[in-house]
């Protein structure tokens, strides 16, 4: 059947992915991704980016017999100006004031929101996701850095100036880990991707022994977080340790959330998420220490259910939030 | 002239304060308090806030020539079941489960709300004090513990279980000091009053030089946030670098909130905001590290701007707020 559909777009440090989402909501249809072009203009990505749309819009139609695309939701990564609709720095990317808004919508001829990349994938998972039906949601997303978003009432929060939930950031040990924002002891300086590694690679510096030195041929820069979770799942038990150590540093981040914003649910995104109990069991123990009482009682904390598309989906969603605001 | 008034209580570990408060809006007038019985009996604390609110009601209604109190707000520490009116357990005053918003409004035969204390006193500052016209405010209250409150469009955030903003147990150096909560490195381990006096204890043992010694004549049991205060006034090096040690790692818990919730202003509640530029200057100078910049720019750091009477002026204006919800 023909229907109305939104496209998401979620732009990544290293891929974009766009799918089609009713608008009545459902999953992502004609999911399409590929990688982004180190160092390309904006107005690159954005020829791309129309071109993959095209190929998606295309498959869906003809799927579905026609249909119609109402607008475009663009998650992405970096300091934004949302009123704007411009990339004010997104370091990543080597983008710097882009009116990305306003340049995707002149090439889909489509009207378009920006919006924070992990605030687009937080409303995915409470749109379509892990996080329906929570009155207050906060969204925890794991990668290359760690971001966040905070939906109340079904509505994203964003704060005075739209940098909410900016959790990489929030200080868990003020003496600790030096992070690339030169601050020390974030969250991010410990938890992010590259921070897993890093600790890993440290500790085999250090002595430690491991099938991960194997692993990496003995190459120990070419360690990342994939490489660790790979090496725990075959059982390697300083693998296993570095997860648990990484678990309770999330907890505690995660027990600083619980215990400032008392949330119905902790919705954990990204793919450090496969690793399940490995992960869950000593970060919930860990909030179960920290956090008070009442709020730990409260609070669900969950995987996300839409490991690929929570970002296309949720860009999607706040498209239509904001449009129906608008009304 | 005669009006509608609204009593306030603000219950602390040391002290009770009572006031009333126009139903429309104003100053806290007849404000009476007295210090809490060590270990008394909630009953009989019920029966001497009665007592002051006599008094209280006596005093302002033959200044306006009559008028009519309509409801009660209760502000109390510890650990509420809001929805039940009662203090499921609040250490510092020895009371567990006790039902204290009907003991409240059957002795006062008046309609009454609890509500967390440093939750009233952030709404006390939003509604009369240094909040108002801020849509995202958040309160830090300094004192014997450390807490705090979100007000979000005028309305009292409650999350899932009306636990919100223990800010007080947020980590921010997980392997740092022990709390009283058990935990190591919560920002109440090293900015509460008593741990404000404690770090500044441990100083002079470690041999410190600095006139607190003799303020205390060599009693360091005796320092208290308040000594340290006064040996700064004074010009003491060293409890100004206590202060200013305080202020960074206060700032340290401001950044982070400030990176999660984006707040247009956070007010700072408390005794140590005497302190000043002492405080403030050191306090905004870490927020700026370590704070989304942003997010660091969008957002006010101010002193409250009713010392003695947030609380009781916050409790009154949560008691209007819950009633013309009911309406």
């Amino acid at each position: 059947m023909a229907g109305d559909w939104v496209l998401g777009v979620d732009i990544g440090g290293t891929n974009v992915v766009v799918g089609l989402v009713p608008a009545e909501g459902g999953p992502a249809a004609g999911v399409r991704g590929r990688a982004m072009v180190g160092g390309a203009e904006a107005s690159v990505m954005v020829e791309h980016i129309a071109r993959m749309t095209r190929d998606s819009m295309e498959e869906v139609f003809q799927a579905h017999s026609g249909g119609r695309v109402v607008g475009v939701g663009v998650g992405c990564p970096g300091d934004l100006d949302i009123a704007g609709g411009s990339v004010v720095a997104a370091h990543n990317l080597g983008w710097f004031d882009v009116p990305l808004r306003d340049l995707m919508s002149d090439a889909l001829g489509l009207p378009a929101v920006l919006e924070n990349d992990a605030n687009c994938a937080t409303y995915g998972e409470w749109w379509q996701g892990a996080g329906q039906g929570f009155r207050t949601l906060v969204g925890v997303t794991l990668g290359t850095g760690i971001g966040g978003g905070i939906v109340l009432d079904g509505v994203l929060f964003r704060g005075a100036s739209g940098t909410v939930a900016e959790f990489g950031h929030t200080t868990i040990n003020y003496t600790g880990r030096r992070c690339t924002c030169g601050n020390y002891g974030c969250l991010e300086a410990y938890a992010s991707g590259p921070n897993i590694a890093a600790r890993a690679r440290e500790g085999l510096e250090a002595g430690a022994e491991s099938a991960l030195a194997a692993l990496v041929d003995g190459d120990l820069d070419a360690i990342t977080a994939v490489t660790v979770y790979e090496a725990l799942v075959e059982g390697d038990e300083y693998a296993h340790e570095v997860m648990v150590e990484t678990a309770r540093i999330l907890g505690v981040g995660v027990a600083n959330i619980i215990n400032v914003l008392n949330p119905d649910a902790v919705v954990i995104v990204g793919g450090v998420t496969r690793a399940g109990d490995h992960l869950f069991r000593p970060l919930r123990s860990e909030v179960r220490k920290r956090a008070f009482g009442r709020s730990e009682a409260a609070c669900r904390i969950i995987p996300g259910a839409l490991p690929e598309t929570a970002g296309v989906v949720g860009a999607a969603g706040v498209f239509l939030s904001e449009a129906s605001r608008g009304d």
